[in-house]
């Protein structure tokens, strides 16, 4: 009998997760045939209906109970000098996100969602990857169970959010090792790195790839070992959203880099999760487009903190309210095509 | 002593529009520099800030009194079977509106947007532009006159929609006359004409621009030949919001078929205005890139009644919560960039 490994409870919920409800995708298209507009007019607004329908398994889906979720961590490869900020900003955006200062506060303020952070152990920074492995297959295992928290209290829409100094290195890492390419391709300017900076960055990506890439069996390797906490905990998040039917929207370059490993352990894993929007990042287009996702918005934003999730829970919360509250033609007495 | 024309009081309006304020624009700036957040990390939410205060003139533009005004009009054209829809949808569709069942009514819910609906003589639809002028020169003057109305009261954000069976053939030839090339470029299937009304509907543009084109002095005579009283209604609404400094949302093809006649006046009356959305509405994307305009939003919405421009002020209003409400690097006590 083998030893039972961290991350096999993990691998072992992958089995166990729900289909999309196609019973309540037939019965937002028959009531959205009724609604006083021509069929198709909205749009992507109509679709984004049918996918809340299919994994809230409701037949008027609902964003009453959106929240955003914020990750935080620290990341050893900082010391690299791949950003131009200290890693004390990542606290100090912390205490800026409890006291309401920051961008993602407003943004969910403004359509009414809630918000919550959680830190992860930012005084203890993973590993430098290209040095050695992030974390212990433990420690990731305990990150991701931890990360399935976000859901805890019930939502039933999670806009999924970071911050991090030195994530987008640790995502291009990710996105490089699940992809392969060249390291550059992965690797953009993140919060703004200046073209020494970016050379840095890049030579960080292909060292700590180079270094790894022979022990990473399968895609929760590639978290352990170049990821960071906030990206474990996002995955953790994203999955149990996904066991629980709870529609996810992804932000950006980041956010992404844990759906891309969920996404390449099992497409189905990420079936639940919208595009929130492209990025500015690097090669987020090339990201949304290997897991088939369209952005709901581009807007040239790159900030993370989960802003352009909860940018896009707007036009979600405005889908849904079209659906659920417009009139039917018979309701309206408006004539019917060719009437 | 020549007679005063109609057109002229119109004309006189645009040597006495105001200019964008730089200082505001300047204003902005220096503050977004100090918040948390990287230089351009919001992207486009940025110079939408920047937009709405060059024209509101203010170092912190709002949306407090942001609002939709749908203006609707019938259409003799409609008579060649260029829409699937009898006339008679676009008086019921204004009860809709009046009693809360359209999908404009949900989405300025959503966002908090008040919505003014102005009625245009729908029992006397302007003349078959494939036959005659739609109307007078009197008369367009009068309507452009009354759809400035929209900002009496008092706004500090206009939504603009439209409501009209048969407004995308006018929008059309519209553009045809405006842009020349061929009258299929410019036809689209509006509310989702089949394949042979929309040969009608290319016809009859083809034909009403004929008659029309050697009569066209200048864009106004465009609008009064071939254009409808929503367009000119929304025309006036986008001068007055000019005029008076409010910044305008614009919707998809028909609306900008109103901001297209003053563009081609004057390219500087139509510079407060943003473009909500891309319309899946035929060639709605050159229309935008003629006048200079990208839009806020690209999600395959084609229906009118300002829904596209509702929808893209929930993101101006988020634009505007970040810029007023974010903490600076100060007040938060965070590291800036290489502290």
């Amino acid at each position: 009998m083998t030893d039972r490994q961290p991350f096999d409870d993990i691998r072992a919920l992958l089995p166990l997760m729900p289909q999309a409800s196609e019973k309540h995708v037939s019965a937002v298209r028959a009531r959205d045939a009724q609604l006083t507009k021509p069929a198709g007019a909205l749009g992507r607004l109509e679709t984004i209906v049918e996918h809340m329908a299919a994994w809230q398994a409701k037949e008027k889906p609902t964003a009453d109970r959106a929240h955003t979720v914020v990750f935080a961590g620290n990341h050893g490869v900082a010391a690299r000098g791949v950003s131009p900020y200290p890693t004390s900003v990542t606290r100090a955006m912390l205490q800026n996100f409890s006291s309401g200062g920051a961008a993602v506060n407003q943004i969910c303020g403004a359509f009414g969602l809630g918000l919550k952070v959680f830190e992860l152990a930012l005084d203890l920074p993973t590993k430098d990857i290209t040095q050695e492995p992030a974390m212990s297959e433990a420690e990731c295992a305990a990150t991701i169970a931890f990360g399935m928290e976000a859901i805890a209290g019930g939502a039933d829409l999670l806009c999924l959010g970071e911050m991090g100094i030195a994530n987008t290195t640790v995502a291009a890492a990710i996105y490089h090792a699940l992809y392969g390419g060249a390291p550059e391709h992965w690797v953009g300017r993140g919060t703004g790195v200046d073209d020494v900076g970016l050379t840095r960055k890049i030579a960080a990506v292909r060292d700590a790839v180079a270094l790894h890439k022979g022990e990473c069996r399968d895609p929760l390797d590639v978290l352990r070992r170049l990821g960071g906490r906030e990206i474990a905990a996002l995955a953790g998040a994203i999955l149990a959203a996904r066991m629980e039917r709870v529609p996810v929207i992804l932000d950006g370059y980041v956010v992404c880099a844990a759906a891309a490993i969920l996404h390449a352990l099992d497409p189905a894993a990420t079936a639940h999760c919208l595009a929130g929007h492209l990025s500015a990042e690097g090669a987020h287009a090339d990201v949304l487009a290997r897991m088939g996702l369209t952005p709901l918005l581009s807007l040239g934003m790159r900030l993370g903190e989960g802003s352009g999730a909860a940018l896009a829970a707007g036009v979600v919360k405005a889908a849904l309210a079209c659906h659920a509250d417009m009139a039917t033609f018979a309701e309206a007495g408006v004539a019917g095509k060719d009437a």
